[in-house]
């Protein structure tokens, strides 16, 4: 058994006044004294564009040290924008493996103390360089072709995939940590410029700064009731073209994922209680509700359009603000996802607590190329 | 239990004609073919420099979709010039959870196809950027320092710290995916230029491309005698700046990882057979032998000097070339070296055999800041 008992945030934001170990080492104290312990046995780093942005790697150790924590066991995952759940997905299987019992998994990105083009072309890495990114295309434009498809195939409106910012943006406003503390309603959204057509900027979440922390433990180290347990957890790929997939408005990792994420927890998308999912993009949260079994194909939309996916609806999603407005810090987003369910389990979430006993959140690298899920059940 | 059960090679080179993908696909599939299996369970990549050189990160999901995998679980482990060696932790740690059955430990980097002063840059963002990197320190001057401490303090000479290049050159004439396949005497180095002072050309490895792959199985997946056993693990890091050590001679990460591997495959240094070391630098060489038991404080160079260190001699070390004559594509070094443990193990190395059971290795990242442990047995 594998337990969560602490997490820790730095408000999302764009710090250009701290540096990456600076944020990182923020959450870890927070997690660690919201675990009531003083130091694990191994950190696991998630981020993404240490490399490209700060010119640092080596963030096992650089964090570690900059902790107090020197010495102990300490490296990086990277699975582009799910590197945080990636990081979790580690230690969960060390902690497992019974040979470590206690970890922190760091998430951690500085990305915005660049020139916009570069912020662009960093968070591209996570597509196919070669045969993708260096023809000019993005994140954002590949998440374009697929919410136009999905629109034509299906039906979906603007004004539906924007009901999924709105709820992003209504669950934020009470949570301190959040970039976007501030409601917005459709004409926001209709009436903002365009990213790339038809995503306008609200129906992206912005690239900013954060780092978010949990603390694992083992079973033999436990040793208070204010635990989660993590019941499921799986990572799953997909190809990194979407051109070379037969169906691209169908997220084949995502439901990989979660199927054996399922199969594992023994449980069914009916058991789950709320969804953190990876809404960096509108269209990105409909497909998810889909390759996850909260909706049928093309339906995912409908969830929105029919008001299900608010704290109190058929299905809570993105509860403290989802990517759209309680930001997403590329690598370190997964953590804060799985941080926010392990809140709500606990009951901490105040005016956004969703009342229930399992939660789900789940991560998207690139374009559906990866997908990890962690399904997580209150002690 | 965890099984090596298979390995596989590209040769060292400069590959500018082979992408980071496709070096990464020769090594998998040769290991695959090697272990006789078609598709493992999950892919665990080891780089650093992805990002950098190829504009590429993301690689788990890349490089299982390039092999045809896709649908595994894959993600990347970073921890600078040990990265290989930590991405062969996380799978070991996967298996011994019970959750992964089958998994691929693939190390890759291809770094050479850039202007000589970016590489430089990019192998020293294992250092800490904010307080040496972006001060003009690169690896090589860090070691340089180091050296000369250690000359100074221990009295080795130039020509006992060569001896370890000359024991390296002259392993890798047997060996096929050796970059330099040449044997050299005391006199090629002495004459050779100064790559920083006392540091000469001949001291330090050569940065190139190459991806080494292993394949790992549990207990229950085990279905040959063709296989070795992985008897201990550990990863332990240490300050990021070796201003801020206590004795910038000692290498703490490499005592603890390689006293708590010791403890838990219950052995002793002199049970060791051969010693897969970490020469990116010959007092590297000198100083792992003492921080891993091999040696007194101060005296490791005279195990090279009193000619120990051959095949034949008291501690086998580097026996397929090392770093220095097999070559260094950094992210990737640790699989190598793992694989080239495995291959002795099976008694499969050729000329170069040692007769023995149990092999060590050990990966070094920045400038000593990690160090991964890793002791196989001969099942």
């Amino acid at each position: 058994m594998v337990a969560v008992i602490g997490y820790g945030f730095t408000r999302i934001s764009e710090h250009w006044d701290k540096s990456l170990r600076e944020l990182a080492c923020e959450s870890i104290q927070a997690a660690l004294m919201n675990a009531n312990m003083e130091k694990p046995e191994a950190l696991f780093v998630g981020n993404m564009s240490g490399a490209t942005v700060s010119g640092q790697q080596h963030l096992g150790a650089l964090i570690a040290d900059w902790c107090g924590f020197s010495g102990i066991e300490a490296y990086t995952i990277e699975a582009a924008d799910a590197s945080g759940a990636a990081a979790f997905r580690s230690a969960f299987l060390a902690i497992a493996s019974g040979f470590i019992d206690t970890a922190v998994v760091c998430g951690v990105e500085q990305m915005t103390d660049v020139l916009p083009d570069y912020m662009t072309f960093a968070t591209s890495l996570g597509s196919d360089y070669d045969y993708e990114v260096s023809c000019g295309i993005t994140q954002t434009s590949l998440f374009a072709l697929i919410a136009r498809m999905y629109m034509q195939e299906f039906g979906a409106m603007r004004e539906d995939l924007g009901m999924f910012a709105i709820n992003s943006h209504r669950n934020a406003v009470a949570n301190p940590f959040a970039i976007y503390r501030k409601e917005i309603n459709i004409d926001t959204l209709l009436k903002s410029p365009m990213a790339c057509d038809p995503l306008s900027v609200f129906d992206c979440s912005p690239v900013c700064d954060g780092s978010a922390s949990v603390v694992l433990c083992s079973e033999k180290a436990l040793k208070t009731n204010r635990a989660v347990r993590v019941i499921g957890s799986s990572v799953a790929t997909d190809t990194m073209m979407i051109a070379t997939r037969k169906d691209p408005l169908y997220l084949k990792s995502a439901n990989d994922s979660s199927k054996r994420a399922y199969a594992m927890a023994k449980k069914k998308p009916e058991d789950i209680g709320l969804f953190e999912l990876f809404d960096a993009y509108t269209i990105l949260a409909a497909m998810q509700l889909e390759a996850c079994g909260f909706a049928n194909r093309g339906e995912g939309y409908l969830l929105a359009r029919n008001n299900e996916i608010g704290i109190r609806g058929k299905i809570p999603i993105c509860t403290m603000g989802g990517l759209k407005a309680r930001g997403n810090p590329i690598g370190a987003t997964g953590v804060y996802q799985i941080a926010e369910v392990t809140q709500q389990l606990l009951e901490e979430a105040g005016k956004n607590q969703v009342t229930c006993t399992t939660g789900m959140a789940q991560s998207i690298g690139g374009p559906g190329s990866t997908a990890v899920t962690h399904i997580l059940e209150a002690v």
